[in-house]
């Protein structure tokens, strides 16, 4: 029950282990097609979904060395590790970040976000994280990039532990890229999967050395495979047979289902939680993440002991937070082809025998 | 029998598919750093190795984009499509590109790059391809590298088609970094393989803005990697399982023995190539791969055509080759687990009965 | 949870898609061997380990077939419908069927077996039931098995849903042929596994016709294969590498751990059946089965919609129980790979759940 | 390139794979009846379709042991051990063999067996192999069986080595049982695949002690399976998944394109042998299998060793002949999956540089 990567589907599983195609051939260039056609379905948008072939940060990091002129200003909304570093990037590529940072157990308001555009009118880039992984928490993404598209901002959105497991709707919420990971919520193997709209497209054309033949480069995937259905290069063939069938599985059940089960697994995970008398990580249930759940580690407590009991005794992996959260909350995800009652149920069973075997007891 | 990627073994396959482990656990750690082991035993070096999470490309880019400063010169040898390609990364990374060129179907002469490094002394930097894939060509890499190292140049060697198939000794040759490809003569996914000198190590450290915190840094992983043990992004643990089990497939058998199976099957193509009354593309026998043999496409006969009855008819795949040599040649690929004799006899069989469909009378 | 067959671990299912080999090789007729070691460590025995290539049926009729004479006189305790079953081949195979019977939620008293074989002096066999899945009891076979077996009489014991859960010791207990099933503890492909002492050899052996030249010959086994390793015909082979790879991660673990495992996990589920106001099937805990946990199904319930609503709304399986007790108790399995307290707090949580939208209170 | 079993294809040892399902759902039961369906589509019958679980004998000796009655007198045509092989299950169950006999490098003559039929008139039973695997002959079973078909004999058929790669037709030809083998030309695991007429039903039904509740049962599984589908016992799942993926690849090509691909192997392999200076064993080309060769040991060659030592140097295996046959001929299979025009070039040239380096020269 861990948040990266979550566990591969058996029948996914299956599927990456079937003889690799000759990839230059018109059988895979259509299952190529088929795959991306799957996940702009997940991904509930007509934009162009390209697959980075790496894992997340791959899609990440070419979103911005793609898009942004050296000098461009960028609005990085900081509500956790994640949202935060999205400013190293910016700054490597000749960016200048501005921050709007809220404290790592809240999410960014919107009103602030139109606050500091008033401020900033010459910022022409947004980037925000929707599920920060490390708290827990969601970001009100439908308003964000709303605001900021409006006002002529490319906005990029982080969706790694969203994607697949909660509603997102890059067309209306006005996001220009939306990179997700095949890993999460998918239960697929780590791949890049990203939406691109029009704008960002012509961004990518219009950025004065525009970026190309290069590992980093999205527009390459539409020069060469939008266009002309060549790869750039090699594609990993065994990972996309994997993706198509990750995708296919949560087609299968419906957006919908999808949706509706990752929400009822969080509140009875929420509830769990709150009625063995621990405390949720972030400020407020509504903003609490659907995909996965941040615990407040106890006093007293080590989550680490913690985490390596619960496994050995009674099999079962949780999470320890990242970076400025390590030590302070525990993560239990709740994504994809994990994310369901049963689970819920054992995981909190084991949460709570293990606390119990170290000698904790609820105040 | 074809080049790119050439078929994974059953074996390999079969590792793929087992559940993926979460990779931040010591079991995986260990795994991953096993595999290293056996990466370098192939490779027969003590320098570091490097798994790039992407195809053979991305580590030949990073290899530039890592170690170049804007300004360098940088010697290009170019006896081929992908030995000239090396010199617009050079570019794109404000390096400086000089090139050594020969006609395609032949291999650089070490005296010529001695001559040229007289007349450029102040280069800092050498990329050279081992086995020219589209040409079936290979550059003798170990004079190369030898002198350009003496004179204090980084090496860069694209091995992408040779490693695994052919030996190579980067100690030995000087060699700084040597990029090899899992999908081709290790019959593994699609992966980076690299080794790295203590010298690129150091090139890459007194960079002036060193990369960091990027895909193409491989900087990145000497500083959580090989210092910490920490990946600097959620490896692709399917495509480790694979090219844990290729390289363990391949030194079970033992390099010696690789090679020579690649040499003999080599030697028993051209043969049979020669005997039904075909040209080798490269002018010389010596210079031939012993991992694939370009075969000149006869006059009157249209490449695609034999290549698609082939498959149809006898369902044996051989490939066209690329870029400037598209349509001249024709690409047997005899590398790692499809490199038997008996498959070579199988290969020739196909050919002949093709080519004798289409009419085609040796002159 | 259910009893047949139960979930196949993903890492026998992966043994099982290997590439087979031609089984007359001596690397196949070392590796069957291996196996054949593996199972007598499972089996706690220095008998000799037949694996017959079909459902524990296969062996079960085998056993009869292959050592009865016509006209001989067998003790079957009947305490449920598998043990009532084996006087049907009794009949069959030409022998007379002698009843000792108990009611279906009770056990056999090994002190009954000694009475009824006072009186039936001439009984040449005795067949038994150590675990009665439909039922979810279990017989002493510890002292029945002795019994019968200082008193000369050749004893059979089905363990198809024990073998490799509960500890089973042939050679101190005094089991002639034991006959387990690959597909329940031990998580893998339904084969019959089974130990056959000296005794019951030179039954075999002795038998007016011996029974040679036959799919339900065990004697084939012994003259062609442990004798000339020679199968007597072609194996299932990827059935043969899944029962490998079962009997290695079960004895990976320790037979008396595994042991341990299913008693607690037992434990919970018997105490989570209580709890939640259900009443078991057995008549006394001390003769219900470490390895599964048999539920009378309350009054006014509908087992079956229990069971597919169970299933739809959590995911998961339980068994209804079958001949006799059909509609009258529901099966909770917990064998091999499924025996954890995670996956038994999972079941019963889901159970409870089911019931309660089925709108069942407990009294 | 070996009869017993050959090589299961890729597609279907990961069919194998996948997670085996809860048999007695009704989901598996449409998969089981859909994989009926497939194979009476290769049987080219409307013919109930059996599949016993276990190798090919279990269904030879079960189609015996269902139907025959004792004191019945059986025509058993012997060209070859496996013809010969049934008399002896005719005897054990009761039976009078009388066999019809010829050199074991020759076929029945039809002529003979209405001969015969004029001599026996009180046979009840007649029993042929098709491709008798040890000689790599062919018996004229529509002849023959349509003879004995019309005097009421009930016919059976070994067609082991020939289902799926020979045409085959049981109602036109008067084949009342047909026995096939799952892991020859289907190139999947070794279950008996069996065609049953009506004739044959109402024989099992009126013998005088029907064969019930055993694993020799064919009737078993009309009356738990057809007529209520329920299986007689637990299913083996995954060899059930392997042959519906075995007969979808089969079907896919088409029945006309599969046996034609086997006739120009085997006619490809008896020209390369003969032209290699080699003998066929068959006396006759005409009566030669088109699913496997069996080629003369020449004098002064060993069979052992040119088997073995093709397998190091050339990594490709065939088979020594069996029983009487041992020594005397060797057996290059074409079967399935393997039978490719490559394959047969590959296998040629490997068994020709075999016996050049054991010093064999043509006379």
């Amino acid at each position: 029950m861990t948040a990266g990567p979550s566990e591969i589907s058996p029948r996914t599983l299956r599927a990456m282990s079937a003889q690799t195609t000759y990839p230059w051939t018109s059988e895979f260039i259509d299952f190529y097609q088929d795959t991306e056609k799957k996940l702009a379905q997940i991904l509930q948008t007509r934009n162009d979904i390209v697959i980075m072939h790496g894992e997340c940060v791959l899609g990440l990091e070419a979103a911005i060395a793609s898009t942004l002129n050296p000098g461009d200003k960028a609005l990085v909304l900081d509500s956790g590790p994640f949202g935060k570093g999205m400013g190293a990037w910016i700054k490597m590529y000749g960016g200048e970040p501005v921050y709007l940072s809220v404290e790592y157990n809240d999410a960014i308001d919107p009103a602030d976000v139109k606050k500091k555009l008033d401020e900033e009118k010459d910022a022409k880039l947004l980037t925000v994280v929707h599920s920060e992984t490390p708290a827990g928490t969601i970001n009100p993404i439908k308003e964000i990039c709303r605001t900021a598209n409006k006002r002529g901002l490319l906005t990029i959105v982080d969706a790694a532990s969203s994607l697949g497991g909660m509603d997102i709707r890059p067309e209306e919420w006005g996001i220009d890229i939306c990179v997700g990971a095949a890993q999460k919520c998918l239960s697929g193997p780590p791949l890049s999967v990203m939406s691109v709209s029009k704008n960002a497209w012509q961004t990518m054309e219009n950025k004065r050395n525009p970026l190309r033949f290069s590992y980093l480069s999205i527009l390459d995937w539409k020069e060469n495979w939008i266009k002309k259905r060549r790869f750039p290069y090699a594609p990993l063939v065994s990972d996309i047979y994997g993706i198509n069938e990750a995708a296919t599985e949560v087609l299968e059940e419906g957006m919908q289902k999808v949706f509706n089960r990752h929400k009822s697994v969080a509140n009875a995970t929420r509830t769990g939680i709150q009625r063995m008398g621990l405390k949720l990580w972030p400020k407020r249930t509504e903003i609490a993440a659907d995909t996965l759940t941040a615990v407040t580690v106890p006093k007293g407590i080590n989550d680490q002991k913690v985490i390596d009991l619960m496994l050995e005794r009674y099999g079962i992996l949780i999470g320890r937070s990242l970076f400025e959260l390590e030590g302070k909350a525990m993560l239990i995800a709740h994504m994809g082809y994990n994310a369901t009652l049963a689970n819920a149920a054992a995981t909190l069973a084991a949460l709570e025998w293990t606390l119990s075997d170290l000698g904790y007891r609820r105040s």
